[in-house]
C-alpha cells in the first residue's frame, strides 16, 4: 500500500512524539497500532519490519526507518514542513542535534527508566516496585531535569532556541512518562513548567489527544490524578 | 582568537571521532587538550565553556557546540566536506541519523561502560574491578555487537550504506575502547572485522595516530597486547 505507514503504541514516548508531529503538521498516514502490552512488537512478523522489535517505525512507500530522532528529521525534510521544526541555519540546526544527542543518553534513559520501574515492570510482571532501581532512576532524572532547567532553558524560550523544534516535541513526550507516574517534574523547575505550558499550547489539541486521552491517561489517573495537565 | 578550537582528550571515544574526522578532511584547528585523568574538565574555567563538563567541545569563532554527533554533522556542512560523510540524499542521511540515535543508547553506553569498569574506575580510584558491573556491560556490549553484525552490517559495506559516513567514524572509535581493554570485539563477528579493516584503511594514518599512538595505546599494551590493530 502506498503512502506513509506508522507503527506505534501511544504508551511509548517516542511514538507519541512522532504522532504529535504528524498531527500538528496535518500529515496523513495509515495507523499501524502495535500493542506493546500484548507483545505485538515481539512477533516474527513485526521483526521483519524492525529486527530491533521496537516502535516507532515508519514505512514510507517501502522506505522503512526506525528511531524517532531519525524519523522526525526525515519527515521534516520529506514533507517540507515549517522550517522552525528543524532549522536549515547551521547553528540553529546544530542546537537541535546537540539536544537530541544529549537526550538519548540522559533525559530519555532516566525518564523512561523511572516509568518502566514505577509502572511497566510491576504491571507486566505483577511484582512490587523495585525501590532501589526506582531511586536510581529518580536520581538520574533529577540530574537530567536540573540540566534542562539550568542549561538548555537558561536563556532560551524553547530547548534549542526561540522557536519550537522537534527537540521540544521529543522532550515533552519523554517527560510526560515520569510525570504520569507520579514524579513531580515541575518542583523546583519553574522554567520547565513555563516551557511545558508553551509547548502544550503549540501542540494542542493533539498534545492532550496522545497524552491525557491516550493510554497514558490511565497512568495519570492512577499515579498522578492531581497532575496539572 | 579566530578559527576553530577543539577541546579534547584522546582517551575519550567521541573526542577521537572528532579529531579523526578533522584530520582525515585536512581541516585546521587549534588543539585545546583537556586532561580528563587530571580532572581538567571539572574546573570552573572549563565549566564556562561547557557547563556539562564534558569533552569534546568545539568553539568555532565563538559558536560553542557540544556532543560529537552534533559536532560532526555541523562540521560536514560548515566545511562542505565530501558528501559521502553525511549524505544530502534524504534516505541516506536518515540511515546515518538512525545509526547515531541507536548508538547513543546502545553501543555507546555498553562500550564505554565496559571501558570505564575495566580500565578507568580501577585506575582512577585504585580499586579492584567490579566484576558484577563488568559482566553487566559485557552482556550489553555483546548484544550491541550482535545488532551491528546482524542488522547494520547485514547487507551493507558500511554502517549506513555503501560508503563511509560519520556513523562509521563514531562507531569505530567507540569499539576501540573495549577492544583495547581486552574485549574481543571480533570473535563471532566476521562482518565487524571486515568493516573495521575497511574503516581503518579509509582513516589511516590518522586512525593509528589517535588509537595506537595516542593514550589508548597504553591501554592496548596493558590489556590487549596481541590486538590486531
Amino acid at each position: 500500500m502506498a503512502g506513509l505507514k506508522v507503527y506505534f503504541d501511544l504508551m511509548s514516548q517516542p511514538c507519541r512524539a512522532v504522532m504529535l508531529f504528524l498531527k500538528v503538521n496535518n500529515i496523513s498516514f495509515s495507523e499501524k497500532p502495535i500493542d506493546l502490552r500484548h507483545g505485538e512488537h515481539l512477533t516474527e512478523e513485526f521483526g521483519k519490519i524492525n529486527p530491533m522489535h521496537l516502535v516507532p517505525v515508519i514505512d514510507n512507500n517501502g522506505f522503512i526507518l526506525t528511531e524517532s530522532d531519525a524519523i522526525l528529521k526525515y519527515l521534516t525534510a520529506y514533507y517540507s514542513v515549517a522550517s522552525h521544526w528543524y532549522p536549515e541555519d547551521l547553528q540553529n540546526r546544530a542546537r537541535v542535534d546537540e539536544f537530541c544527542a544529549w537526550s538519548h543518553a540522559n533525559l530519555s534513559l532516566s525518564a523512561s527508566g523511572f516509568f518502566e520501574q514505577q509502572v511497566v515492570e510491576p504491571h507486566a510482571k505483577n511484582i512490587p516496585v523495585n525501590q532501589e532501581q526506582l531511586r536510581k532512576f529518580s536520581a538520574e532524572l533529577d540530574g537530567s531535569l536540573k540540566q534542562l532547567e539550568s542549561i538548555f532553558l537558561k536563556d532560551r524560550k524553547y530547548l534549542a532556541g526561540d522557536d519550537i523544534t522537534i527537540a521540544d516535541v521529543m522532550a515533552v513526550c519523554e517527560l510526560m512518562a515520569p510525570y504520569a507516574s507520579g514524579y513531580d517534574i515541575f518542583e523546583g523547575h519553574p522554567k520547565i513548567q513555563t516551557w511545558v505550558e508553551l509547548v502544550k499550547q503549540r501542540l494542542n489539541p493533539h498534545f492532550d489527544d496522545v497524552h491525557v486521552r491516550g493510554p497514558l491517561g490511565m497512568v495519570f489517573a492512577k499515579f498522578n490524578p492531581s497532575a496539572n495537565i
